[in-house]
């Protein structure tokens, strides 16, 4: 590693470091508008990193709402009529104020035509950080993706190339998927390794990943936000699954690891590579 | 404590145990119209009391369910426009054929306008009990306060006072909090005490408390339904992180404890005052 | 036992054996639509059997995602108006394409009107398999049975001779209990046993059994999928209470258990009995 690549890791580590401990003490509240399956979880994922976590997804309360949150996140998993209208308004409401927000296309690509509709009109408003699979943001890149539902059928590394040019509608792309790659304006990009094999056999895992960005966000530039997130999930994973490595009981043990973090185990565990410009 | 307060903590302690009798034997079918973050939740909590959930939030079964149920549970966490015509309808069934009745004001206050709307239109049908957080209960009675989102932002121990004013239209307010406070018009206010700090870090655990009350209000009297309701979530909280003091762990240890709870653990655990009038 | 019986034992434990294993190599894409109380639940055991779940329930993408997926299951817990829309579209068009789909009706019965006639309208589509409690499915084949909301009123065994009727439309009925029923075209009944007490204490376990029933059917026939679902179910429940005899520790422990199933594990607990004709 040359000189000037160590010294923006070790910014990056204290950064990292940074956000998490801004989370612990404003605890930000956080508008998230997301799916039926995964507004359990997030809302607890979310307690456990110390965020303040709001589901308010109805079009009456919306933009009142994202004025006094300090984040919004918006999650195209299982959109109803009525959500999709409280969608735009909170998109365009955070767009006009400069709100951070996060949009999470869920299921984005040519077999799942109606949503992909919404979210490319969700995107004129301009998220501040984009963040899903491989599939949905190569399909959102331009890739023509043969998708299968709303699960991932390409690798992350076969997409992080192509969907730099979406930088010119969001300030920060982050693609989950075997390892993570955070692409901003700001850094070149970076790999995110950890985690565990179980993490994807968990249902909204990566439903919350979404919203914990948008919660780093509230607290920090979009692409620290974004990779401190990520490394926060990554460690968490890895650790849970030394724990205790059979499915249901992950689960538990990944909120423990979720809210157990400190800047400790962020020091010895976080595992990011800063990619070649 | 002078002799009549004792002798009202025993007749008191005797009816809690008389009542979470009543919920093993009869197994209440209980109403529930929660919110999306809340319901795999709160179905799981009233199961392992050993009540009987039934999760029908539309319009065109809520005034023929409210008929066959024991007792309803209304809780305006994510409310849709079809499940607000639902809660309409089952308040106003309730209320004519006195059924009990319980509402859970998530989030009211003047951030949240629409919902807060709805909320005092419900309340024209006069719940049995009222059950919330410091900062809905207190912007009900009338104060001024700043509410954060859905979570409150001032402690019980300062609004208990104003909320008696609610008595008007209510037989009983419960106050969650660090403190619960058991305000009704057949006993000076109640203070519960126990549960664990992890407690609000566990999303929807103040929707399921709302529930039980209902659960208990179908086998005894508001009062008693609200107090036990609580002592028996105090009692679980409490022997719960005494298991497992790790969050996502200390969620599946609640479950177990609402589920054990038993004669001896409640004269044995609960903990709760009785405030001078 | 005579020597036809013992046969056919012994088949339908090696086609149970391949269901599985299909459903590992396969990990079939299963188009759920379900309530708001078993989404999550739903997802995470479909994950857990290695399935690939999808829960798409609007109007707008149901008739594209059926052609793609490989098995539906309708669930008519908590229906909104949209779902039901978008399930009678998802129902049309499985019918129209010969795709395998799963009906649960549950609540069905004279208590909850709405939803019975909904169930009604679907049935005309000729679910390929119709899985429910013993309340549901009696009222379905014409028994006039006093519902308790969405909870059994009556045993298994008393109704699974009237179920037969509802071979006229569908492939095939399970019927869960104390003990479960396979009813089909192509076998004498088949009754199965195991499970834990417990699994009834978990909400959405019936709900996860009916999209666990689509899963298999995108691999193998409708009796054969069934009778592997149930099988999967009760052994997974009599393993996790082995190891987990409390409520929550129960739910963690019973995913475990739906993951680590294997050619062994059914070899060794499977069990079931073929009734005389």
């Amino acid at each position: 590693m040359n000189t000037s690549v160590q010294q923006l890791q070790n910014t990056l580590f204290d950064q990292i470091c940074e956000a998490w401990s801004l989370l612990q003490e404003q605890q930000p509240l956080v508008h998230v508008m997301t799916n039926a399956v995964a507004s359990n979880y997030v809302a607890n994922i979310l307690l456990a990193a110390n965020a303040s976590p709001a589901m308010i997804d109805n079009p009456f309360e919306a933009e009142g709402f994202v004025k006094i949150a300090g984040a919004l996140s918006l999650n195209l998993g299982t959109p109803t009529t009525e959500q999709i209208e409280a969608m735009q308004i909170a998109a365009k409401t955070a767009h006009n104020i400069q709100k951070s927000w996060v949009l999470d296309p869920v299921g984005y690509g040519n077999v799942l035509h109606w949503r992909s509709c919404v979210v490319d009109q969700l995107m004129t408003y301009q998220p501040t950080i984009l963040r899903g699979n491989a599939s949905e943001i190569g399909a959102l890149a331009g890739k023509n993706i043969e998708s299968k539902g709303v699960n991932s059928t390409v690798d992350s590394s076969e997409v992080y190339l192509q969907a730099q040019a979406l930088l010119e509608q969001c300030e920060c792309i982050a693609i989950s998927g075997e390892s993570d790659y955070i692409i901003s304006r700001d850094y070149p990009v970076i790999q995110v390794l950890g985690g565990s094999y179980l993490q994807p056999r968990v249902t909204a895992t990566g439903c919350a990943l979404g919203a914990l960005i948008a919660a780093y966000s509230a607290v920090s530039s979009p692409a620290i936000a974004a990779l401190s997130a990520h490394v926060h999930f990554a460690i968490a994973g890895q650790l849970a699954f030394a724990k205790a490595p059979t499915l249901g009981q992950f689960n538990a043990a990944f909120t423990d690891e979720i809210h157990q973090l400190n800047i400790e185990t962020i020091r010895q565990y976080a595992d990011f590579r800063i990619l070649a410009d």
